[in-house]
């Protein structure tokens, strides 16, 4: 579970939260839930500095949703719970439900496929996000959040 | 059809665009699509200058999606094709095609709910979103995009 | 002090972070520091919900400024270090130091003048920025951060 | 001069545009600019897609400022007017002007370094990049923007 306070910065003129701040959040909690379970931003996203040590494999989302059930606003302290799952060899996917004080307030759903980063070609999944998903929806050993 | 080319802030590490602004774009064409049709921004959203004359009618979004076919880069110039279309009395949603040359490379789909901006219970669509719809979908007189 | 995490889609094609996410970390360093404090966001920000408690102070931002010393990649972890001033009877300022491991990657500063939300002519500091700025630079009682 | 209109999304809660957007259309229409002179994206920002032609200088922002005069809302049409000059043989900075219906709404700086993209040693500017400045303070042949 990872928690965000919702910042004044991502809401509009109509005074909640702007939709698609949901889907930044996603992707954070998904960063922050691989960084528990060990595997550092590196072994996973490209970087601009360490150059020679490129990714073979890139995780690109191939779709992803999303369910506004409740207005969200500025200083809501929200709990992110995530559910990630396997759906092939080559994709995979994070549903993460959005909570305040044990009440649903939105849902993301986010699709990865992975692919060779140079033919981008769709490849299996690389052994670190495996690993991961194991893990997770096993809730065994390391829990990834 | 609006034209939009992506901006470098627009990409991530991958090189790519980087997801989520996919549904600011889409929120952006049905923007200019109300502009054309010759409503005024402060006709459809609040705004913080003219208080007194605050909007009844929030539209807020219920859901939406999005699939990505092809990697979109900086540079790139896309033609948005909107798909408004009513769904009952209270919400409308509106399909937006993406493509690069001709070729689609992404949809993003979001739907709206009219609610009463005090109370937050749904009520009918506001005048002026109706018509812009029914424009839009007869694709008889102004044709809003 | 604040930690961060850098996420993945904070950077860009070049590999590092897209500048100006710069600015959104300090406001947001600038709001756990308020929460921390003890004052809840709907004290000094406006809020769709709760229409008929509006605030009759809004605290816009007049100017703002930032330096880039070293890049900053996906997965570092930063600490931000604020330093709230109070300028005037009417302003104050929030400059934020950013470090990596104890060494500066980064500067911001951020200047926000007090108006009455109706009128927009400059007003005095409200009374819980004012303590909350004293107590700040003061580094007594309660430490904003 | 670069034509934009303000979307809702780049409000917040007090209803006006939201402070950090700023720097977004300052470099947006810095792109503009240089492809209005003949450059293509991909000769000045990398590109996830095309790696083996991987550019040799990345152009870091160093430092940027914004001032807000006045408060900008949804719907707005501003009109971006940039100075762009070279500081030194390694860097230039773009100055932009921000106007609605002819009066000075915000102003924008941004100060950008050439450097070797692996090294990040500086380095000369590009050439695009030169003779776009030459054109641009010049005000001769082919107009910038």
């Amino acid at each position: 579970m990872v928690k965000r306070v919702v910042r004044f910065g991502e809401t509009d003129a109509a005074g909640v939260m702007h939709f698609h701040n949901l889907f930044r959040w996603c992707h954070e909690a998904w960063e922050e839930s691989l960084e528990r379970y060990g595997l550092h931003a590196s072994d996973v996203f490209p970087n601009g500095i360490q150059r020679d040590e490129s990714l073979e494999i890139a995780l690109p989302i191939v779709n992803c949703k999303a369910d506004f059930r409740l207005p969200i606003t500025t200083g809501d302290h929200l709990e992110l719970i995530l559910f990630p799952e396997k759906i092939d060899m080559w994709s995979f996917q994070i549903k993460t439900k959005f909570q305040r004080e044990g009440e649903n307030v939105a849902l993301g759903l986010i699709q990865h496929l992975a692919i060779n980063a140079k033919t981008r070609q769709r490849c299996p999944l690389p052994e670190a996000i495996s690993c991961w998903l194991e893990a997770s929806s096993l809730n065994l050993g390391p829990r990834p959040l």
